[in-house]
C-alpha cells in the first residue's frame, strides 16, 4: 500500500453522549482512521462509559481506550461530588450549572493531544456547541482556538517537526437539533447514546441534559431511540 | 480573621525532583497556602512519588494530593513503556530524548487549572526550566504563555468571574546551579528529592537526569545531599 493512500489517523473524544457520538460519524464520514478516547474521570454512574463501548464498536473504530483519572477527587461539580445533588434542568437558566466539571475539557483536549502525538495522530475531534453549551465555557470556540494554540507550542511533533494539531469542533455553531439530522444521515445509532447525568435503568427525562436532548429530538422532528417504549 | 489577611492558595505541581521542591519552597517563601499536586501517570518507578511525599510533609503543605491517570498507555516514552528502554544520559544532545513523555506538562497544567479552580487557588507554580530543559518543549515560556491562555478561556472563574490563573514559573531563565543555590537559602532539604530515571536504591548516575543533576551540584558548590555516602 502507498503511503499516500494510507488513513489518516483521527483522536475522537467518545464520552459516550449524542454530541461525541456524532463528532466520531464525522470523523469517520471524513475518511479518518478513529481512534476514540474517553474517560473515567468520577462520574457518579457508568452508564455513558458504556454508551461509548457501544457506539465506538458499532461504528468500527481502529481503537478505542477509557483513561482514568481521579479529577473527581477535588469535587466541585455535582457529576463527581457525592456530596452534591444532581438538580433538575431549569429552562433558560444562565448561571453556570452545578454539572460543571472544572476545566473537564482542557483536560480531555490535552490527554487527547498527549495520545495523538503518541499515536502520530494530528487530528483531535470534539462534539461541543456554543450555541446550546449549558454555560460551560469550555465549549466556547475562543477557548479551543486558545487549546489549539496551547498544543502546538507544546508538543514536539509541531514544535519540532512542523505537524500541527488541528482541533476539528464541527457543530460549534450548530444547535442539537442540526445535529441529530446530520448524524441520522451518517448512521449514527442514537438508541446507544446516554445523555442523562443521573445514571439509571433509564434517563431520567429532569435534569438539564435529558431536558436538552428531549427539545432537540422533537425540533429535528425525530422520535429518540434513546428513550424507552412507553 | 479578617479576610484580606487570609493567605492566598497556590497549587504547585510537585513531581519529587529538584525543580519542583524548589519550586514549592518559593511560593511558600512567596507567602501561599501550599496546595501540591503529584501524578502517578505510569511511570516506572515511584521513588519519585514517595520523594514528593517526603518534600510535601517537610514543608508543611495545605494539602498534597497525588492524582493518577494512565497517560502512560499508549507508550511513547522511555520513563512509561515497558518496551523501551532508559538510556544513558548523552552530554551535548540536541535531538528529544526517548524520556519525553507527549504532552506531559500539558495535562499536568490542565489538571492542577482544574484543582486550582475547585479550591479557588489563582496561581500555579511549576519548576521548568527553559536553559537546561533536556530538549522538552513544554518547558518553554512559549508554551506557558500559551497555556496559561488556554487556562484563562476555560475555566469559569476567569471567563465569569474576572479571576485570572497565573502560571509562575520562578527558574524558566535560571540555570539548574542557581535553583539549587536558592533552593539551599529557602530551606529545600534536597536529600529528600529524587531525579534519577531509573528506579531503584540508589540514583543511576548514567541517565540524563542523574547527570544534569551532577553538573548542577558541581556548578553551586555544594554536595548532593541525594547521593549515597561513598
Amino acid at each position: 500500500m502507498d503511503i499516500s493512500e494510507k488513513k489518516r489517523k483521527a483522536v475522537v473524544l467518545l464520552s459516550g453522549g449524542l454530541d461525541s457520538a456524532t463528532a466520531l460519524y464525522v470523523a469517520k464520514n471524513e475518511g479518518f482512521e478513529v481512534h476514540a478516547l474517553s474517560f473515567e474521570y468520577g462520574q457518579k454512574h457508568d452508564r455513558e462509559l458504556q454508551a461509548a463501548r457501544q457506539t465506538a464498536k458499532k461504528a468500527g473504530v481502529k481503537s478505542h481506550r477509557i483513561v482514568s483519572m481521579d479529577i473527581g477527587q477535588w469535587g466541585g461539580s455535582s457529576l463527581t461530588d457525592r456530596n452534591m445533588e444532581i438538580e433538575n434542568g431549569i429552562p433558560g437558566r444562565e448561571d453556570i450549572p452545578l454539572t460543571y466539571v472544572p476545566a473537564r475539557n482542557m483536560v480531555f483536549l490535552s490527554v487527547a493531544a498527549s495520545f495523538a502525538e503518541a499515536i502520530e495522530a494530528y487530528d483531535i475531534f470534539i462534539g461541543v456547541s456554543e450555541v446550546d453549551y449549558s454555560g460551560y465555557v469550555d465549549c466556547r470556540q475562543k477557548f479551543l482556538d486558545a487549546m489549539e494554540n496551547a498544543i502546538n507550542n507544546g508538543t514536539v511533533c509541531a514544535v519540532e517537526q512542523g505537524k500541527k494539531i488541528t482541533i476539528h469542533a464541527p457543530f460549534i455553531n450548530m444547535k442539537k437539533s442540526e445535529e441529530i439530522t446530520l448524524g441520522m444521515k451518517l448512521g449514527v445509532d442514537y438508541s446507544d447514546t446516554w445523555s442523562c447525568y443521573r445514571g439509571g435503568e433509564k434517563p431520567c427525562g429532569e435534569c438539564d441534559s435529558c431536558l436538552l436532548r428531549a427539545e432537540a429530538f422533537i425540533e429535528a422532528g425525530v422520535k429518540d431511540p434513546g428513550l424507552p417504549p412507553r
